[in-house]
Order: structure tokens, then C-alpha cells, then sequence
């Protein structure tokens, strides 16, 4: 094996086709987005990328067989869109491993003649969240215009600390290499796994992008993550006055 | 010396040998296993692997020498079944070390012709076991099939986050070479060194290998931790009333 | 992208240019320093150093637009004396990453002709000063006579671990080289931005280039930061009488 | 600069010597050995090794100039038997570097026709200690044997982690090597530099290799030592009073 190994298991043909990234991250946002979309769309898987830079990890299916991590790329059509999803249980061990594997990545987007590149993500606000804004940035002036358009917020110094990882790298090596490139960050309180961030970038894309997709089973999750929180407030407040004022002042 | 140099002890003939590991790990399960068919049956050193991906380290014998921390492998006979059994003190210090030395691992057991791979090791289960069960994760459909004959568990979504380390690799590496592979994980508290966890790993393999091995002195080792055991939760016991609960109310 | 990627942005002849460098640091001093040089003099960058050894990540600018983390040489002219200026906001990530980032800085100076570095950074006293030393260490006996005439102190085990990073790297590779190389450390208490320390190093940089440069913009920043300290000084004192000695017996 | 830089400073015949190595460590013993024979002896500076392993920082001498950090090693005589001195501030701060540093270290020795290794350190027990012994691991059973005639213990599971870093390396390395190497380990308490460990270690040698060096020097530091240890002691004694029972129940 060499650092990177990347298996070639289909090679469409594809027309103008994005980039649509989505790792695990803050939220989960990025990962619940590519996920929707690979269970509402028919998808194909592409390639397997797998790297001494991914945790040395096998994962378990259903059926007891084991594989070895990796990033997968999957080609699919959104309405009249051809798109390149890339997805994976993990991001690079390592600083060097970012760089390679984005690179690698961004070799592969350029095989199939990817242009356009939405690296998604999540950005913690630390509190729960009313509206769901979502936050970009990109590697032109003229791609942020257009992404405004569609409703995505580009704020000063937001978000503070730039955009780390393979999503950064994407937008930032991206677009070294001459590509639009853009990383769209759904808020989220970061505490939970968010299903309604991961809608509210959706809807970008899907103005972006021109395409429709069902957000059902998306809002199925969203019901089922409210109930979880309901159920944790609810607990707290049951808890709250069992425990006295002398038992609390240990705590700190 | 190389990344990873392999010193040739010896270079005997094996008949369709198997490959187990056992290294260090959780409840020592695998190491365990693979000390009691080296002192149970006859065995040949045939390769030392060392790599600076292992800990930069020497072992001290009972005689006073010193030796570099490596990785060995035997070979063994197991009744009629030829096996290369790979053990050592230490796992790979890195990830990417990790990748290395199981790719040179693998590299061995195919100039042996080895064609099945026996990844041993223990699955935490975080509370005292009454009934041992053997976890298993394997390469492909047909090898889950036979080892479930066998009595091997296999558990939706168990292990959890997956397998780890030269184990998880020797899986999901050999299956990308083609190799039947499987990971054998017997449960254990976590809490320690557990004979019992490997007796029922031994057990899986004397059915899946057909061989029988003598487990007596695994059982007397199994007894003497049960006493360490007995001795703890005395002393615990003991102790109890001592801590009144002013005491206790300042521990957490 | 290689390990180390270096962009040729432009390439003006420069007379005899020194090399000053201004990384994020204790107090931020050298970075302070060398921002104020750019805000005061007009400048041209000439390189843009990007490597996996920097983080992997793109900062985002005012305008919504990202650039991927990378290192910045600028040329500007103080008075009669040309210099090249390094600065950017991350050193290198590991510790191979700071000797070959180090020695590529060093290679660019070179191409220039720079044959004096200065190093600035701060270095922490814990306390809070009235009189800002700017302490120094050199690559030669000459070089600490010449920097002792313009007021640096060389204080004996002082700072008692060595410089580490960028700054102690082109100290300690520079003087390999043969280069006459400096580094500058301005007191600074530790805990803040400190622009008072900054002026001091720039004070000495004054008499050592024979310049003169604006301090103004410095000292407002300064008065805010006195600003700051002020109120959380009154902050505290305010909170103080609130915290009764059964309280603060918990802490420790 | 490679990756390991080694700069020749002098290439004296040296007869049949042997290789002496004090790093810091446990105790400082084997840097203080090798400090004291530098001292009471007449030496050449042969070698530096400078390595991209090291940390990256330089160390600021008296007279305010500065020198990247590296390894050295010296040249001198002990009576009538040749010595090659390896020492520095600090050991390698990767496994991988801790090993192919030690591979350029047993180059180096090689040239110099080293065929017998002494690797120095300290061994930790966790209390004071009345009668220093000195511990031991070697290559070979010869050199167990030799040493043991000169009052080194050799003690079945000491030290009970075998031996890491620097000297572990040049004992395992130098093994395989056909070398004959021990290290050679001075009790001391762990949680002072100790120059009666050292004295411990220092004797050893004297027997070894048939010389005589002056003690005064270590004895005066030990003396040093000792009231160091005798103020903290009283210290301690002076305060105990004053915490009241009921404050102990609070620290654990």
C-alpha cells in the first residue's frame, strides 16, 4: 500500500459535474447533508481512497464483514446536476495527511472535470439556535457575490479562527488551483448531532444548484434529536432540586 | 537499519499455515492465547521485525542481557495444522507505523503461503462476565458463515468504533488482498489480564483449526486472578464502613 | 503542492536588505513590530511560503474571500536601509516543519543577499513592567558588542531555555551559515498583546538601521490596551468584596 | 541541512576506545558523569551532531552568543584508556529520531574504532537512598559476567519498563551490532539531580576501565545537594503543624 491508494471502481461520465464534501464535523452538518443525499438520489460509488494518514481502523458492518476506513466519492445527478460527493467516518490523523489526502482528492475532482467545489461544514454558536443561518466563504470575490445571492452569509472575521481541515484545505488549495470553490457552514450549537442546519445548507445548494430533493426524512430526524433534548431538559430540572446548596458549592 | 528490517532466523516448510496474532491489548486476550500455544506446543523463531515505528526500547532478560524491542514470529504445529503465530511486548508507536508493519506482517505471511489470518484480541465490556462470549469481525461473507459454526458472536454495529491497530489492519488489509481474515475478540471486563476471555478464544480456534490443546495451566493463571480479585473486593469490603459518608461526599 | 511550496510573487533588487522577522509570539512583539513597519512604509510582497507544516487551514478575509495559511515576505525600504520582512500568523507545526521552513526562509534571504537577520519576539517576565529591556542573544561576539551599543541587554542564562521556534532557528541556523544574526526579545509581562514592548524593540531597530518611524499608531494602541487592563483591574477589585473566605476556601 | 548534520571538528587516533554516554535523564546521572570526567579531564571536541530530531531552539551562552542545539562529542583519556564522550542538553524528541540518531552515533563510534559502549543512567526507586547501587543490562553474557565481578547488580525484572531512549538504543543497536554494550544505571530517588548516583556509577567505571579521577568536585555537589534536601526537609516539618487534621481530609 502506498500512502495514498485510491481504487478506481467506476469511471463515468460526467457533465460539468461539483464537488459536494461533507466529513464529520461540527454538528455532523456537512455529513448529514451528503448522507440525504445519497439516500434520496441513485448514486454510484466512484472511487475508495484509502491512506496511512486514516485511522489504522477497520469498521464492522451489519453482516459481520470489516473494512478497512476510507473516503469514498459517489457520482449522482441532482435533477439536471452531475455531482461528485465525498464522504468518509474520518478526516486525516495528521497535519501533512490533510494536505496530501486534499490534494489527492482534488486530483481526482479534477479527472472528472470538477469546476465547482461546496466543502460543508457546521459552525458552533455555542447556544441553541432560532434561525439557521449558514455561513460561507470562497475563493473569489465573484463566487461570494453569487453564493449572497442565494442567502449565504458572509460576516467579518467569521468564523474567527478560519476553517480548518479537509474543508478548509478543499477551499483554500482549491483555489490555488484556479477552481470556485466555497465552504458553506450551517450554524449550529455544536453540542448536537443537527438535522435542521443540515437543511438550512441544503436549501443553499438547492439554489445553487437548481434541484429539489425531499426533506422528509431529514425532518423525521430533526423530531427525533428535539425529543432527545427535550427529554435531557427534562431530566435536568428533575435533578435540579434534589441536589441542595451544600452539595453544589463542591463542585467547582 | 531500515524503517523496518526483517531478520531471517528460519525458513521452514509450512503446509497451508495459518497467521495468528496476538499482541498487547485489551484483557491481554490475544497474548495471552498466543504464550499458551507457544508453551504448550513446540515452536521455531523464524523472523524478528524491527522498525523504528516500534518504541525506541530494550527488554531486559533474567540473565542480564538486553535485547531491542521487535516483533517475532514462530511457526507451530497444531496437531496437524501448520500456523505462524506473530507476537511481541509492543504495537506500532503511530499511525502510519501501524499501516507499515502490518503491510510487512502480511509481506511474511505470504512468502509462508499463509491464506487465512486468525487477528486475536478482547472486546471491553466494562462489567464482570459470567459467560464468555467471542466477538468476531471477518473479510468476507462466507468466512462470518463458517466462524458463526464455530460460535462466534457477530453482533450488529460491536464493536462500536470499529477495530483498531495491527488486529483491525491485518483484517482490513489482508481482505483487500484477497486474504480470508478475521478478527476473533473475546469479551473481557477491561479491568485485567483475563485467562478465562482466552480460554474462549482458544476454544473458537481448536473448532475452526481442529486441534486440541492442554488449558490447564490457562486455568490455574485463571484461578490466581480470580483470588487477586477476591483479595480487592475484600479489602474494598473492609474498607467501606471506614469512609463514612462526610468522607464520601468529597471523592467525586 | 510539495512540502514546501514558495511563490515568487515579485523579485526587486534590493541594496544590502536585512532580514526582519515577526511571527506570533509571547506579548505578540514581533508581530507587532513587523505589522507596524508595513502599516507605516510602503512594501512589496515578493514571496508567499506555503507547507503541510503549517496548519491545515485558510483564514477568511474582510471581503468573504479565503487564503490558505502561508508564510509572507514583503521588501520595503527604512529610510536608506532595504529589508525583506517575514511574517505571517502561524510558525510551523512540528518540529522537522520549524528547521525546513527555517531553512527555506534562509534560502530566500539569501537570494536576496541579506546578510544580517533580526529576530524579534518577546520574552515573559510574569510580572507587570515599568522599564522595557529589550534582551538579546547573536550569532557572534562582534554582533553582541555592536546590539549591546544600541541598548540591548545580554543577560547571562537569559531567557534561561534557549529561543525556541522561527526566531531561535534563524538565530542558530543563520549563524551556521555565516550569517551575522540576531534575536530581539522585548520584555513583556506575558499575559497580553503588549505594543510598549514592541516600541522598545523597534527603538533599537532604529538605531541599529538608522531610521525613524511614526510611533503614534502604536501608542494609541498601547493607551487602548491600558484601557483594557484598567478595567478588568477595576473588575476584579469590584468582585472581590462579593467572595466571603468560606468560598474561597474551596478553590485551591 | 539533512535531516542528521554531523560536523567533523577533529579526527584524532584513538586506540581501541570506548564510547561513554551521558544524556539527561533520571536524575542527571549519566550527564553528570560524563560532565565530571569532562571537567577532571583533558578533551577534544571531535564531533557535533546537529538533527531536525532535536528540538528547535538554540541555547544562549555567557557571553550572549548563541548555538543550535546539538549533540557533542569529546575525545579524552582516562589514564591510559581512550574515550570517545557523548553528551548534550537533549535527547531526541521522536522515536524515529531516537533511533536514527543512535544509528549516526554508532556510525561515528564505528569510525573511531569503538568496540566497547558504557551507556550511563539513572534508575528511579521513588525514596531516599542509603547505599547507591549501580544496575545493569548488556548485550552479551560475557559483559554480564565482566561487570558483575565489578559491582554491578544484575536484579531478574530491572528495571521492570527495560530501558528507553538514547542508551536503550545504543545497547540494543550496538547489540546488533556485534558491540559489546551495557548501560549502566545509578539508583537515586528520581526527584533530584544526584551526584552520589553518579559517584555510584563513576566507581563502576573506575574498576572497568583502570583509572583514577578526583571526586572532590561531585562530593562538594552532593554536599550542595544535601542541604538543599535539609532546607526543604525542615520546611516541610515546620509546616506540618499548622495543617490541622481536618484540612488533610481535603487533599487526597
Amino acid at each position: 500500500m502506498d500512502e495514498i491508494d485510491i481504487e478506481i471502481v467506476a469511471n463515468p461520465d460526467l457533465e460539468a459535474p461539483v464537488l459536494i464534501e461533507g466529513l464529520p464535523g461540527v454538528g455532523h452538518v456537512g455529513k448529514l447533508v451528503v448522507e440525504h443525499l445519497l439516500e434520496e438520489k441513485e448514486s454510484e460509488l466512484v472511487r475508495r481512497v484509502y491512506s496511512e494518514h486514516l485511522p489504522p481502523q477497520v469498521g464492522v458492518g451489519d453482516d459481520g464483514t470489516a473494512s478497512l476506513v476510507c473516503i469514498e466519492l459517489y457520482a449522482l445527478t441532482l435533477d439536471e446536476q452531475d455531482v461528485l460527493v465525498l464522504t468518509g467516518d474520518y478526516q486525516a490523523q495528521d497535519s501533512v495527511g490533510h494536505y496530501r489526502l486534499t490534494n489527492a482528492f482534488l486530483d481526482i475532482a479534477d479527472e472528472f472535470g470538477v469546476e465547482r467545489i461546496f466543502a460543508l461544514g457546521g459552525v458552533p454558536t455555542g447556544e441553541l439556535i432560532e434561525e439557521y443561518a449558514v455561513l460561507g466563504a470562497a475563493a473569489t470575490t465573484d463566487f461570494v457575490d453569487e453564493l449572497e445571492d442565494a442567502g449565504v452569509e458572509f460576516r467579518e472575521d467569521e468564523p474567527a479562527g478560519g476553517i480548518v481541515g479537509t474543508s478548509g484545505l478543499l477551499l483554500g488549495l482549491g483555489g490555488r488551483r484556479g477552481l470556485e470553490a466555497t465552504c458553506l457552514m450551517g450554524e449550529t450549537s455544536g453540542y448536537l448531532v443537527d438535522p435542521k442546519s443540515a437543511q438550512a445548507v441544503l436549501e443553499v445548494l438547492q439554489t445553487m444548484l437548481d434541484f429539489e430533493v425531499d426533506f422528509s426524512s431529514l425532518e423525521d430526524r430533526a423530531e427525533e434529536m428535539e425529543e432527545v433534548v427535550n427529554k435531557i431538559e427534562e431530566m435536568e430540572s428533575q435533578q435540579a432540586p434534589i441536589a441542595s446548596d451544600d452539595d453544589l458549592r463542591y463542585i467547582g
